[in-house]
Formats: structure tokens, C-alpha cells, sequence
């Protein structure tokens, strides 16, 4: 692996299917696992083992299908988890187990009535643990984002002593800006000892919008790993976007950071966790809504007929979409109606176009889009003939 | 106006109506508008009164109607375009031109057919003839995200001369990571003569998902205006959300930059807007998604349960949602079960809490969700009985 090469750990089936009401079952699970190892992503996080027994049978399930990447189960810093996930990833050709405790003051007081220097010990001895039974142990100090530098560098400090490969400085309740999360990771790459032996990860979440630009800092930064989800899903707003972050890399060739996946897998795999789970995605999500790519502006039309570099920096074929769309609506200009009735047989003089335009305008004014058979009207209506042989 | 003071300028009726089949008609713009209003928004950008005449008289009707924020009117920098937004803006209590020209190779070449000089030339030409109309005019300087930032800083220049009383800064394609739009900012903020009389605005698309990161970032290094929309929608991936942007600067005391935005109503009028456009909101969307405060995973609920920071930076009820869910699905603990049974009536004992988790795990494995209905009959099965003054 290089240096500059990002993992992409994905937790669609764990963390994002954290979401009310929407449980995959084994078979569903085991569909999208399959996709995610054709997509590239370096691991799948299949589920929490020791949670409930259906969950164990999934991860069980989907380490012994998956056959490139590493196939990891959560747990809590806690004996039980860690034996029940090691049997659960017993078959997978490359098994993580996934450990971790609160560090945040919040966490420590609140969640587990404790203080720092028992934390960092029943870090130490879950991590410990877990290399008995796996080589690959990744650590995760939840609530990192609000847990103060000093003592988080500590913790990892310990962890990689104890074996961890992968440390996970998860911003669990998506509050950090990302100057403040690139300055975590940055003082974490800087004052850890023995940090060149771990790889930094980024688990962000949405809460304020910001996972991915965290993620994005965190991996401008020196981590090496990020955590996300297909569209972005999970508990409360969700994780980092896998389809968001990964097309940021690509498109942003000049920070030589690179992943593994298949780019034009992005939109059909959006579509098949947005199904499987019946979470809808937002017409205007980024790079997989349905309207990433479609125009309909009579400004951004004209610009994207002229060149489509002019309001477009994916080009869609490359996430998997055929074509963008030219919509029209009583904001598109004349450029769009000429291009859209060129498609349907009418080649406009600019006279008969100027004619069809103020038509055109009474019909939008009335129709939220207008559509194909509308031209065919509007233009019976304006007097103008499809050429026979169109 | 404090210098520290973040003006949100809100174009849900102009950029964020540019969607594909969800054109409002001019009454629902009123709802929405008066709304807007009551959310304390500084800017109402209400729509592009050339490109049509429904246009045109929402525009006008709009102006009429609002009490508090200027209404803005957008137009290219054509003559045309200027005197119809004026028309349309005349009986504003506080009127706005906002024109603008491309500026960005890519727009210069491609869509204009045009050279340096010549745009600088139009753009004073438009702000000047606005000037003659309106005091406040807005200058966009379109595809800023992708125009070196010397000559950027010359048509800034150039129209803060011409009377430019605001400077939109756009990232027309959505390309810019938060670092580059940051120190885009800051370079105009330190290399354009004359900048203090005007404010810096940004304006973001959300094509990788890093509009509110953008806009945050612009903020941070002077920018004193953000145009944004409810729930981000938008042509493509849409704009950068309101809700978003002002929750970021509310929940960061420390950055010192404030807006009039009431939050209470925030939930409100993304349902709203969100019913009269038909632009589903995804459930894991930030702040306004129904997911946004729901907790389902085990280890979540039991830090909410115990103490609702744990988890949650946000309280609910400062956006207006009533409380955050514990939902119970196969991955919630026995905190949850306990904290949802005693909701509906039964007070177990440790005892009884392991005997009805079970049953518990048995059903939520088949269930995606378990509803206090499901609550009453797992009791039953295991023989607990709801006490009768409960």
C-alpha cells in the first residue's frame, strides 16, 4: 500500500443500518456485501456481533462470502463481545476485530461513571485481547472529537503498544469544524509514539453537515482510513458518504490521495441500499441524488450545452449516470428549448424560435416541467412542422 | 450591524426553486417568503424577474409583502434584465439588485465567447445602471470557485468602485474543498482596495457535499454574508442549507459570528417547504431530518438515557422538534427496553428485565421496529403484568 492510498471502510451494514426502522435482514446483507467487495472498499464492516443473534449470523454469513476485502465485527471493550466477534469472522479471509471504549470527559463521567486511568487500562486489555484471536485489531476512542488531545494521545499512545493497527478517532457526535478535526488528527500524527505503526482512521458524523469535509481534513491530515456509508446513512444524520468523499479524491487529483473504488459503481450501489432499506435519497444529495446531475436554470443550460465543464465537474458517466438532463421548466432560456426540440425532430430557425419561446414560457408558467409531448403542442400550436425526415 | 454579525441571505425562491418539477406558484412563494421573514433571514432573494412573467410577479408580490428583510431580485448583467428586476423590486421597503457575469475561464471562453477586459467593463456597466435604480446592489462574479483569485480581486475591485455594496463569491460547480474557499476569501478580504465597503457573501453548491463546510470556511476568514436555502435544495445537489450553516455558528460560540435566525422554527418551515415543492427530505438529512435526534443503536440510547449530551450536541426542542427518540430495533440494549417500557406503564426489576429482553431480541429480529404495542405482548408472553395504577 502506498502511502498516499486512503482506505475506504465501510459501514453501511453496521453503522449505517443503525437507522430506525429500517433492519436488512442476512440475505439482504449479504447482496450488498458482495457489491461493496466488487465496488473496492478495502473493508466491510458487516455488523455487531455479539448484539443479537441474527446480527452474529449476518457477519458470520458475510465473512465466509467476502473474498477481497477485510471483513470486520464491533465491540465493546468488553470480554464477551470480543470472543462472540471472533468466532462470528472465524471463516473471513481477512478478519478485523473493531474494540473501543469512550474517552471523551462526557463519556467517561456519564457512560461509564469511571476516570481516565481505568479507561486506558480497559483499553489496553481489549485490544490485548482481541490479538489473541486476530492479527488486524482496530481501535476506536469514541467521542474523540470532543476528548481533549493530550489524553487521547495517550490512548493511542497505549493501544498501539498493545497491538492496534488502525486507530479510529471518531467525531461520534458530529460537532467538530474540520480545522478542528484536520488539528486532532495532525496533533495525533505528530505527538503519538509509535504512531507510524498505526493507521489514522476518520469516522465523522453528520449532525452539523460536516462529516465529509472532516473526513476530508482528517485525510489531508495524515489519516489514512475513512469510515463512511452508501448515501450517507445511518443513526440520527448519518455517517461520512462513501460516494461523496471518494469522488472528492478523485476529483481533486493534486492532494495524491487515492482509493480503490470503482467510481462508476457509485449510483447503482445507491440504489440498491436506498431500496433494500426503503431510506429515500434526497433528489439534491450530492453525486447519487437524482438531481445531481440535472439542469434547469436557463444560465446554467445555455452553459452546459455550450461545454458541459461549464456548470458540471463530474462528468456523470463516471459515477455511473448516462447523460445529464436538461429540464425544462419556465426558468430554461432558449438555448434549452432548441436543444430539447432538436432532440424530438425540430430544427429552429432563430425566428421560429423567438415565435415558440413566448409559447413556450405560457405553457412553463402553468406546468412545472415541460415535457416532451408539450413541444409537440407547442409547436402545432406556433404553426411548425417536424420535417418528414426527422 | 456587528462586524461579527453573519447576514443570512436566503435564496429558496430563486436558486433553490431551480429544480426540476417543483415549481411553486406565487401564493405558496407568499407563505413561504412571509415565513422566511419570521425566521429572521436579512435577505429574501425572490426569484430571477426577467426569465418569466409568473416570475416577475411573485418578485413583485413578494416586495409588497415582507416587512423586515430586503427583497432581492436577480439578473445577468443586461440592461433588460436590470430595469425589469427594478420594476419588479419597486415597492420594496428594502430593495436589492443582485447582477453578475461569469468570470472564470472556463465561463469567459466558453459561454461568453469574451476576454478579461470586457467583462470587467460589463460588470461595471451593470452595477452601475442598478445603482441608478436601487442603493444596495449585489455583484455576483459567477464560477468564483474557479477564477484565479488575482483577477477575481480586479472585478472586485471594479464594481465596489461602481457602487457594489455586496460581493458574492460563488462556487457556481461545487469544486472547492473548504481550505481553497477559505483562503479565497481571505485573499480578497486582504488584496482588494476598498474592500470595507462592502460585504464578502458565500455562495456554495453542494455538488461533493461541502457547501456548508464552504460557506463556514468563508465565514471564518471574513465573509460576512452566506446565501443558503431550507434543507439545501437546489439545481443539482442543490445549495448550502440554512438550517446547517446557522446551527454550526450557534453551536459554536467561540467562532463569534451570530445570525437573527430564530431556530425554534427551523423544523417548521423545512416541512413546509418541503410539502409545497414536493422535495422529499431524506431521513438522515442534518438538523431537519425526521432521523436528525432518533437513537437506535444500544449503546447510543444508554448514553441519551443517562445523559442526553452523551450523544446529542443539539438540544432538540432549539429547533423545534418536541424530544429525541429512543427507538427500539435488534440494536437496542436493555436501557432502551427499560427506558420505553416504563414510558408505557412497567417498572421492572433487573430480574425481569433479562427475562423480557430476550423475548425482546426475539422479535426485533424479525421487526425492523418495536412499537409499544409489540411492548404490551412481549410483557404478556413473559407473564409481567402491568401494575394498575400505572
Amino acid at each position: 500500500m502506498s502511502t498516499n492510498q486512503v482506505q475506504i471502510f465501510d459501514t453501511t451494514l453496521r453503522d449505517g443500518e443503525q437507522v430506525p426502522g429500517c433492519k436488512l435482514n442476512t440475505k439482504q446483507k449479504l447482496i450488498i456485501a458482495e457489491k461493496l467487495d466488487l465496488l473496492g472498499v478495502d473493508i466491510i464492516e458487516a455488523g455487531f456481533p455479539v448484539s443479537s443473534p441474527g446480527d452474529f449470523n449476518s457477519v458470520s454469513e458475510i465473512a465466509k462470502l467476502v473474498k477481497n476485502a477485510t471483513v470486520c465485527g464491533l465491540t465493546r471493550a468488553v470480554k464477551k463481545d470480543i470472543e462472540v466477534a471472533a468466532d462470528a469472522l472465524k471463516h473471513a479471509k481477512k478478519p478485523r476485530i473493531h474494540t473501543g471504549i469512550g474517552t471523551s470527559e462526557s463519556h467517561i463521567k456519564y457512560k461509564f461513571n469511571s476516570n481516565k486511568e481505568a479507561i486506558i487500562e480497559r483499553a489496553v486489555k481489549a485490544v490485548s485481547y482481541a490479538k489473541t484471536f486476530v492479527e488486524d485489531v482496530e481501535f476506536y476512542a469514541e467521542d474523540a472529537g470532543r476528548t481533549d488531545n493530550e489524553f487521547l494521545a495517550q490512548v493511542c499512545e497505549a493501544v498501539i503498544k498493545a497491538g492496534a493497527t488502525v486507530l479510529n478517532i471518531p467525531d461520534t457526535t458530529g460537532y467538530c469544524l474540520p480545522e478542528e478535526y484536520g488539528a486532532k488528527i495532525k496533533y495525533l500524527k505528530e505527538n503519538v509514539t509509535g504512531i507510524d505503526k498505526a493507521i489514522l482512521s476518520c469516522h465523522c458524523h453528520n449532525d452539523l453537515g460536516l462529516a465529509t469535509a472532516n473526513s476530508i481534513a482528517g485525510a489531508i491530515n495524515g489519516a489514512r482510513q475513512i469510515e463512511c456509508t452508501i448515501n450517507g446513512i445511518g443513526e440520527r444524520a448519518g455517517n461520512t458518504s462513501l460516494e461523496e468523499v471518494t469522488m472528492i479524491l478523485k476529483q481533486h487529483p493534486y492532494l495524491n490521495l487515492n482509493t480503490n473504488i470503482n467510481s462508476k459503481m457509485l449510483t447503482d450501489i445507491s440504489h440498491l441500499v436506498s431500496d433494500s432499506m426503503g431510506m429515500v435519497v434526497q433528489p439534491n444529495k450530492a453525486i447519487v441524488g437524482s438531481n445531481a446531475f440535472a439542469h434547469s436554470s436557463g444560465i446554467h443550460q445555455d452553459g452546459v450545452i455550450k461545454n458541459r465543464e461549464t456548470y458540471e465537474i463530474i462528468d456523470p458517466a463516471e459515477v455511473g449516470v448516462n447523460e445529464s438532463s436538461i429540464i425544462l421548466t419556465a426558468r430554461s432560456g432558449r438555448a434549452a428549448l432548441a436543444y430539447r426540440a432538436k432532440n424530438v425532430g425540430y430544427e429552429l430557425t432563430k425566428l421560429e424560435l423567438d415565435k415558440v419561446y413566448s409559447e413556450f414560457l405560457n405553457f412553463a408558467d402553468k406546468k412545472k416541467e415541460v415535457i416532451d409531448e408539450d413541444i409537440h403542442q407547442i409547436m402545432k400550436l406556433t404553426g411548425i412542422v417536424k420535417p418528414v425526415y426527422a
